[in-house]
């Protein structure tokens, strides 16, 4: 950590701030200028918040140079994570991925389409919500396990992945049987408990981004899960909150190549969030794809005009199969392929 | 709700949005102009999402004209709601509450320290973090349920109520016997089934506002708690997310007069949070208090360079005492004044 | 516009609103439901605030539902705007243009080297700064008029068109000779007597987002402009300000397919200033032609780490072939080509 | 300015960071630790881009530590700067300045009609717009110089003091002979051609806060005015641009006592932009004040309902008095008083 003295502040102000240094664990150096004293701590010192220095008496600013996070960063692994499903499809590597199906999970028979649709336009996960969050208490809040249940046949009768919302504790161990991939929507970015049951899980597990969390922050978040010996990890950008109100989210997309320059995790985009209007999440997912994203995520349903909830983001079945023949064409652009159907991955 | 149609709009478009509107329980009103037909839906229909409009096929918007939250609005409670705790003392009423103590549990001789402090200053509820969400997950995370028994112990003996952050399900049993309110922290504040499970529960609750929350969005979250049939709810405000470095969130002061006019809710102010630089808390605590808050929620540690979190934006106990005497000169501008300390409640 | 009335508001506070906006020339239609009564104003009446009646007594909300812009509207020109240069090259057509320089002409060998890299990796335009806005009064300031004959030299000699930045109007007049494009800084987008200004000339302008413009509010600058009567107008995303500091600004991606559907100019982006770091400047510029960019403007300097002013953002020279190659690659895939090299455009 | 570099960083790129510190000015201090190396830079070296640092092979990152203003920083004055007008009111010193008027010059009558209740509540400024920026060009523009001479005309008749928007760098020299204040709108914020002409004028000037301007960005557009010569200059907070759209702007109160400890310049508060809803100005006019603020700005209009613009944030003329009021009251709360009516100055 660096602290930077004010002009002209007193030996009294600095030999407190070293001292405080000193009992973290520092090591100090101290550099004298003609008005201003820096000082520099190294080593390798326990917890502390930089703004206590910010505000100790004399003091003109102090740093944090060294992340908080570790096992997150990319130093950790320069080779890039690969995660490894039970069917043998890899996120993070070559190939792209893509997820797809409804916001919530409403009944057996739109289960069972969507699968056959998603499936049919070549993606590899199914998607969908079985336990709800949702900002009015009265609107639906989803089918619960019964939901689980009717994904996982849908998805093995298609030859599909289930990624789906996981949003407290107790529901881990009962959706452990029936998914392939936890998804810790944008509301628990920072749900500290959670996260660190999630390490101990041995399931992949695919976090989003808060809408108000910095690319820093989703790092902190991933370190929870890692710290706990999960390293099935992948990040996902789906959209920041900002001034804009014509599109539901501002999607950052820049998050994707910051994300995978800092860290070692697969990162993949939900462009149905991040703008909120079917129309605009086709050029939004080849932005994604362009930006070097390892999959996408995306909510499609057969009907989306009846859809229970966020039907105006859904694609429509035909939309989807459309989008994939561009990211096919696409792909190879940025040195990379669409993962071919899981079926395919199983053969 | 209302459709304002695309200029030459079909009949065939129309006619798709009225049915939709008449499907949802809607009485359609249309209204035909020389280039634009605009549709008003009356009635008290199901839920639905007003987006699902705003995609349809001719329509150039569609906009919700009713809240989401009943029970949250001024309309339910116009004479504005009072809380009453076991020793007498009301939030919502004439009289502003103060709440102070340190960010964290750390140790008995810490705690009593506060409580006697935090008395003597004047005020009536002792704060402080027993379970702590951390963004690291390397920080200090807590003394948990032993954190509990020591601030109970420490606030009996000064006569202060306790206040404490609740941050899952799991910890709501525990806590009961310990605390006179809970509170919801920003992360929390849409945690749907947290707060659901504290709309069961029979004991005070503060809702803390989130860091990207827009203020219907907090009138939302409250309408959980409320419409499981707890209505001794309070909001607070404490910052939100914005562009600016310099303090650690954007306290939003005009949040309070907004809150207090959409709603029957008390509503507090947490300044420590807001601004998170010490120097930086009396002036905002007074703003609040002359912007309308019915009570403060601040920390205050006995030695805030040794605090274990949040030392930086802790009050140091000279400096409370001196806020608290401001603040007594202040209220009855607002036609206010500051509750008396409890021990006084009680006699 | 629409006002949806408070429940049981009065009859006289429905009349106060209906004569109001009788008296701005609407005709009104009344709905009146169980509890509510809807507002419906159809017809052209003259400028009025929507804020002057969500204040009315018994008001609920109040809605504009038609837009402040006319001519900027996609409906004015359904087909799309093509701005065709005096070489012949077009804007907004089927081929997309690239437009790069350094930030700040800093001398005339600097300026033809770039001239001569820029030319050579295939782009049709030279930019670059002879007028500089700083927010340092200290910084560099740019070199003024000399500035815009070196570049229009080096433009000359490299067969490429001159775009560069107009900040007051009193530069207007003296650039008309050297430039092909006057470019409108995120800091002027709002500075309506300088709008009204380019409105008047018969040169073709690129009007860059503000920092916290909304996507109407860049719309309605667009407005001043076209009102004028010059319709060679192309607007231009460039990273929009929010609590992510990693990247200079935020680049709103979105923004490009939103625009293109809301309005017929055409729309360039710019992630040098998006970004604002390097690395992070190629993914970026794929990624908005991959969402429908008409084109981009870069920074790229000869020797950036040299530079006087965003040489961190700037490419280096062998960066900047690169990127055209794989922009050559990524069009065909939006059905797009990348413009020929301008030479070619003359032969 | 201090650069860290990354764990294991090269001698060679260690050597290359030196090399360019070195030859921008600066002492180069070098701390080698374990695994990083730190590089202090002390001195008075001329201008540069930390960016340029932050993107150098093996840099982790780089800091400035000295401010970028040196002539709007507190510790230029400490005793902090008042400003002097020709009637003797002094702004920035004991007592605190009310400015209120309408949004636009309207009409003589508006206007003087508006100076008698402005002087009658006890303000000592007219405010009123002459030239206006409006962000569609079909609204209301302004009266211009006619309108300048009736603001005169009538401040002169009740004993005020004017204050009006100046918009571009013509408007200076008609505006010295009516005004007594110049104020630079948000928008205006980074006109730096603007800012420095008014640097080189002998009359106070108020700058406001741009709507997404981060506080040091305030500090350096007042450098600008400073640097020409011009000290007698005030600073106004009216609102930030975040993602609550409840109120117009975020007031970020908490910018008042941060200006007030950076910088010794007056800073004054506009809540009617903060919040742009009447009911909420009085509010946040106390919490201002209560903040630390040397003055109010605001808008209050003869007859808000007819206003030509700004209407639904215009208080009535009651509303202001009752505010004046309460202003009294909450002054001596914070160690000051209302500056006494401008006639009462005189006499």
């Amino acid at each position: 950590m660096i602290v930077a003295m004010q002009d002209h502040a007193t030996d009294e102000q600095i030999q407190q701030v070293i001292e405080r240094m000193v009992e973290l664990g520092f090591n100090v150096h101290r550099t004298t200028g003609e008005t201003q004293t820096i000082l520099a701590g190294v080593g390798t010192p326990g917890q502390f918040e930089i703004t206590e220095f910010q505000v100790l008496s004399g003091v003109h600013n102090a740093y944090r140079i060294s992340s908080q996070y570790k096992l997150a960063g990319r130093g950790f692994r320069p080779e890039g994570t690969r995660i490894k499903f039970a069917n043998g499809l890899v996120v993070g590597g070559d190939e792209i991925v893509v997820m797809a199906g409804p916001c919530s999970v409403e009944s057996r028979d739109q289960i069972r389409l969507s699968a056959q649709q998603v499936a049919a336009a070549g993606c590899q996960f199914l998607r969908g919500g079985a336990f709800k969050p949702r900002s009015s208490p009265y609107s639906f809040q989803g089918m619960g396990v019964e939901g689980l249940k009717i994904m996982r046949e849908a998805a093995d009768e298609y030859g599909l992945l289930v990624i789906t919302e996981v949003m407290e504790i107790s529901q881990i161990e009962p959706m452990l049987e029936y998914i392939d991939c936890f998804q810790v929507g944008a509301r628990n970015m920072q749900n500290f408990n959670l996260l660190r049951e999630l390490g101990h899980v041995r399931k992949p597990v695919c976090l989003k981004r808060g809408i108000a969390a910095t690319i820093e922050e989703v790092l902190l978040s991933a370190e929870y899960i890692l710290s706990g010996g999960n390293y099935d990890l992948m990040l996902c950008e789906r959209g920041i909150r900002t001034f804009e109100t014509y599109t539901r989210n501002t999607m950052d997309v820049s998050a994707i190549p910051v994300l995978k320059k800092l860290s070692h995790l697969p990162v993949v985009a939900d462009p149905s969030h991040g703008v909120g209007k079917r129309d605009l999440v086709p050029p939004m997912a080849l932005a994604s794809v362009a930006a070097g994203a390892d999959g996408l995520l995306m909510e499609m349903h057969p009907n989306p005009d009846k859809a229970m909830s966020d039907g105006a983001q859904s694609l429509y079945p035909e939309q989807l199969k459309e989008l994939l023949a561009k990211l096919r064409q696409l792909a190879p652009v940025v040195d990379r392929s669409i993962a071919p159907a899981v079926a395919q991955v199983h053969a």
